[in-house]
């Protein structure tokens, strides 16, 4: 069945991922000092985490690193995987929960850092940025495709990236599901990717407390179980209202779908989310073709868990959920970019030859807001995917030191990187040691410390390109202000 | 001359302001206080900010107040004013750089409060937060143009929501450009206020330090000259990128623009702003009809104060640009909401007889972003005026308490309530006295405090309606709880 769009065609035309290079292994050290915390021992902690959760690993960025850093890292690998024209692009919106300043957007320091990387002016670009838990990203990714859509942008493109960092007190619940990363995507009129349906698909909003974060915290307040139930009561909202809208089509774009993506903070969440899915999408391929009333929490979530251990909701789920998850334990919770990770995961597991057919992307967010929306992947399309490869992105650094990337962090290295957050402070401006220094990427030089009449940027992060490794002692700090800062040196020479 | 335009129709349908019932007269006590400390007398201190500077009082929350009851406020007053059916509401996105929570959006919260306040489930709605300095809240009404532009919300219009606190360090020079209040706009395609011009205004994005706001800190940190540096190189760059889009219609809608509206955190900035246009239109009208090439810094200041001491210039102003500036010295900063505040102004100054022609808008944020855009007001529309007039909104309350609604605060008055927002911690989670007790209004009513078996939400946010004025100490806090959470409350008797 194939449905034919009424809106104006825009899609994701690309999508790269970028991952931190230091994680904490939890089956190892991590595991064998909680455990007792916990009352147990470290290989049933480690079974609950990997059999329980579905979480193997936990990026943590480095300390020069943050939701500027990783989202410029992302951007950077689209654009030059796809030989982009920043010329072309109009408007570089960043999805985030965990902004690096109160007041400037994270895309004007991003557009700061390819201007800079790319030695062009970028001042073309608009770069808003969206925040609202882990569904930012889809607001930004509708935001962006309705400025294409409109006509707005002339024929612009667009970049929509993600970045954010899960953060948990150490020896917290919560502690196992951290994770930090960005994805980029391109949106364009013609995407080589996934061209999105042209249906409203809409966006729901309860006002609920089942996850925040303080301003005055640098870590998330969550309620577990509670959160999980909204996020299952919102798939429901959302699929009723989305029914609602364009009876048949909506129905049939998801049942044709072979493919289903959901908000996974942690795989086992996917796994519930699936079985309230399949629950619903097998009523409406049911003779009544209608969703049953929901019952009450609790009665939905036996129903859920019966369902789950089937065999025909596993086989279901191995084939259409499955192949999205693959990358999800190795990394942790990105929050707005889990969705979009796993979209990249399937995409770069299906390869050229086994692209085509519908996508279904349930997006969350706490607090809570969710939607649901259909794509057409693009058969062929193949000259996209290198830059959609994860593989590469996840491997291990070898004992030479030149194969691969990531290092597992050791316990003492890990709590020191995660104190670190607490520690910024007009009192405390320095950035501190990196576990592995820059080495072809951005970072995060140094902070200002100065107030004077000739200028005033306490706090003020400045970002550099680092090419090649070196000790950061090695740079003076007006060598890297002026590095960074062409668009003020500029200025200042007039 | 009249341009057609060739993107769908939309723009701003209504508009209304909020601003806080308690201000700071800078002229009173402040003055007298601050005067020595700034190695100055009162009446001289007082006579550089009011025609310096050009403020004279400054808009501040109470104790029960902050950003996303302010939305809410200007929201309720849009809904009500108009008799809106919020059924037909699709997205509400807020334009902010004071959030209240650092993953959940302002928007979520104002929609729990409408839909408890209105007994109406609002779950249709989607509701992000932008934010990029002062000009998130153009980003705000630029996606929700392209969403009703590009058929997305299949006909529902949407509400753009500006909310913010402008707050210095006590003592600080920037003390006295303090000041906080929100704007409510209905967006539609079938605005009886205001088109949007359908040509593509491009924003434009340099990565600058002038004004930011570390994570740590409640307060901005501000380069003042050089951002306003920085905001005029940047009404500069908009300008050209605008023209080369599309001339010669855009230099034809700014020339015949009747009204100027400048982003203004404090009324000189204004005509600062207004100067540079001024020469620069001047060059458009002139035999090449050409922008000259910008020269420095320095040169084009010194230009700028020339022109501005010219009696064309100032006859222009006071024409063309005054009348939009009229409140702003009354409220002092809004950040992300000055511009349509001062929108509203002109439009409550015009009223139904006075309305038609074009109005230019130039938005900026620092950090930096700005964006130039022209629309045409309708004439009529006076159905829609009473909810965008201010002189009541401002009003002093008074001796009776019984007329008007503001008061000025005591010194020390100001002091405790600007000392409040530094103190909120997972220590110490009250809400302080309120100086004028909740009456009609959206009000926060506690802070979450559980960490149980049962709930987590320590340090989450419970806003209520409050009808009539009563003590704060008469409601206990299960009572409160239970009125804000009829969500929570539905769920619950599942």
């Amino acid at each position: 069945m194939s449905v034919s769009n009424d809106l104006a065609a825009v899609g994701i035309d690309a999508i790269s991922v970028y991952v931190p290079r230091l994680y904490v292994d939890l089956s190892a050290e991590w595991a064998r000092v909680r455990a007792p915390e916990q009352g147990t021992d470290a290989a049933t902690l480690t079974q609950k985490l990997t059999k329980g959760i579905g979480v193997r690993r936990m990026a943590i960025p480095d300390a020069h690193e943050d939701s500027a850093t990783m989202a410029a890292m992302a951007a950077k690998r689209l654009i030059d995987g796809l030989a982009l024209n920043l010329a072309n692009i109009g408007y570089l919106v960043v999805g985030t929960e965990t902004t690096v300043d109160q007041s400037k957007s994270i895309g004007a320091y991003v557009l700061g850092m390819l201007s800079r990387h790319y030695g062009m002016s970028l001042s073309h670009v608009g770069c808003p940025q969206i925040q609202f838990a882990c569904i930012g990203t889809t607001y930004a990714l509708e935001a962006a495709a309705a400025l294409v859509r409109s006509g707005q942008l002339r024929g612009r493109s667009a970049l929509v990236i993600a970045t954010d960092i899960a953060r948990y007190p150490k020896g917290d619940p919560g502690e196992c599901t951290q994770g930090a990363g960005a994805v980029a995507m391109h949106i364009s009129a013609a995407p080589r990717l996934l061209e999105l349906d042209g249906l409203h698909w809409p966006s729901i909003t309860v006002d609920e407390r089942d996850f925040f974060r303080p301003n005055w915290s640098s870590e998330a307040v969550v309620d577990g179980q509670y959160s999980v139930d909204v996020y299952l009561d919102c798939l429901d909202r959302t699929l009723r209202a989305s029914l609602e809208q364009h009876r048949p089509e909506t129905a049939g774009r998801l049942l044709e779908s072979q493919h289903f993506l959901f908000h996974t903070p942690f795989p086992r969440m996917a796994e519930h989310a699936a079985a309230r899915l399949y629950r619903r999408l097998r009523a409406l391929r049911g003779p009544h073709a209608t969703l049953e009333p929901t019952a009450s929490v609790r009665e939905e979530r036996t129903r859920d868990r019966e369902v789950a251990k089937s065999d025909d909701f596993q086989a279901w789920f191995a084939k259409h959920c499955a192949p999205a998850l693959r990358h999800i334990s190795d990394v942790g919770n990105t929050y707005s970019g889990a969705l979009y990770l796993s979209f990249a995961s399937l995409v770069d597991g299906l390869g050229a030859a086994g692209r085509g057919g519908r996508v279904t992307f349930f997006s969350y967010g706490s607090g809570a807001s969710a939607k649901l929306f259909t794509g057409s992947l693009a058969s062929g399309g193949g000259d996209v995917l290198h830059v959609a490869e994860i593989a590469g992105v996840l491997a291990d650094l070898d004992a030479t030191g030149t194969v691969g990337r990531r290092r597992a962090l050791s316990l003492a290295e890990y709590e020191r990187l995660h104190d670190l957050h607490q520690q910024q402070s007009e009192a405390r401006l320095e950035v501190a040691a990196s576990v592995l220094p820059p080495r072809d990427e951005f970072a995060l030089a140094r902070f200002g410390t100065e107030r004077s009449a000739q200028r005033v940027d306490v706090g003020y992060r400045y970002y550099d390109y680092v090419a090649a490794p070196r000790a950061v002692a090695d740079v003076t700090p007006t060598a890297r202000a002026e590095a960074s800062l062409p668009e003020e040196a500029a200025w200042a020479q007039q």
